[in-house]
């Protein structure tokens, strides 16, 4: 989920909050966010805020919601594209996303996570976050299997280690300092042991 | 890291003491954790915990050593054994242990996990948790390559990707409702393919 989502020119009163709420999430984290704190990066009245929201778990909800919303808008489906092109760029995105340019928001977008531990609401979009980005994968590997470029392995099966390892390296770059490279380097070697006929393609050649 | 751990019989005041936070996190999480709370499973007196720690965050790092001291003991080092079978004992144990008994304890695990976000001490402790878990593994992997039993992988590089898989199947537990088998399942598949020669072994042909 690429921050940049929050760096342009609002369009309209949701959007300019939203962008608030990502500033503020990034300088105080979850434990020290307030509706007031929030209300400081905001150009409008913080009243409009309460009035729209029950408290700042509403608001941070809503937050997540915007931002799976925002994610698959920009990443429209490209169905023409080789799908082992599709299936680096799926990767170089998580990479270069939450891992790679903001740490900050990564450690902010992980305490949320945790908030899914024992509240429904939380829960429910980070239900929806990781279903997205499996179905997202999986699609690209059904498609490679279907044109003869992926071998015929389990495609939901893939999507879900793929799934599962980037979210652990988000929990990795937000609570150790252990860099993540090297596991996800290992994860594109399995990408193309396990995909590809003869385990090389363009990438690993160059 | 078996929460087996917090049932025997506990041997010195030390770990009454760690049973007693163990028990009193499953019940309350960490946030409405207080030293009280752990005081009320504990059969000592409270005031001999505030003798001892400055603060519930001073405690649960202890616990958090505590845990790793005991996985250590527990998983005594077998040289001899089939590294193979090595492997699949590590694996089944990350499986059995914090994603399987005890949702609880590892939805408390993981909001420990996230003070590391902003608290040094606690990051501290979780850096060592990966490291420990990933010279496990990359040992293991190791000595398979020297027994001529795994192809030539760099171990390291695999182990990263174990454990960061495992530390997104821990995050997924305590945040999601999906089921973490079939990540872990190709987990397996993924050690099959990239380590054994032929891609298969006595567990895949069973």
């Amino acid at each position: 989920m690429p921050p940049r989502t929050f760096n342009g020119d609002p369009e309209g009163t949701r959007e300019e909050l939203m962008q608030a709420t990502y500033r503020a999430l990034r300088e105080h984290g979850y434990a020290d966010l307030t509706i007031e704190r929030i209300g400081e990066e905001f150009e409008k009245s913080v009243s409009l805020v309460y009035h729209h929201y029950g408290g700042k778990d509403e608001l941070l909800v809503d937050f997540l919601g915007f931002m799976l919303e925002e994610f698959e808008a920009a990443s429209d489906v490209d169905d023409d594209a080789d799908p082992r092109e599709r299936l680096w760029t799926a990767l170089d995105r998580a990479r270069s996303g939450p891992l790679d340019e903001d740490a900050e928001f990564t450690s902010a977008l992980t305490e949320l996570r945790v908030q899914a531990a024992h509240d429904p609401a939380y829960r429910e979009q980070f239900d929806r976050t990781d279903r997205l980005f499996r179905e997202r994968y999986a699609e690209i590997i059904r498609s490679g299997i279907e044109r003869g470029v992926f071998r015929e392995v389990d495609p939901e099966s893939v999507a879900d280690l793929l799934v599962t390892t980037v979210d652990g390296a988000i929990l990795q770059v937000a609570t150790t300092d252990r860099p993540v490279d090297p596991a996800l380097d290992e994860l594109e070697a399995y990408v193309r042991t396990r995909l590809l006929e003869d385990g090389v393609d363009d990438r690993s050649s160059s």
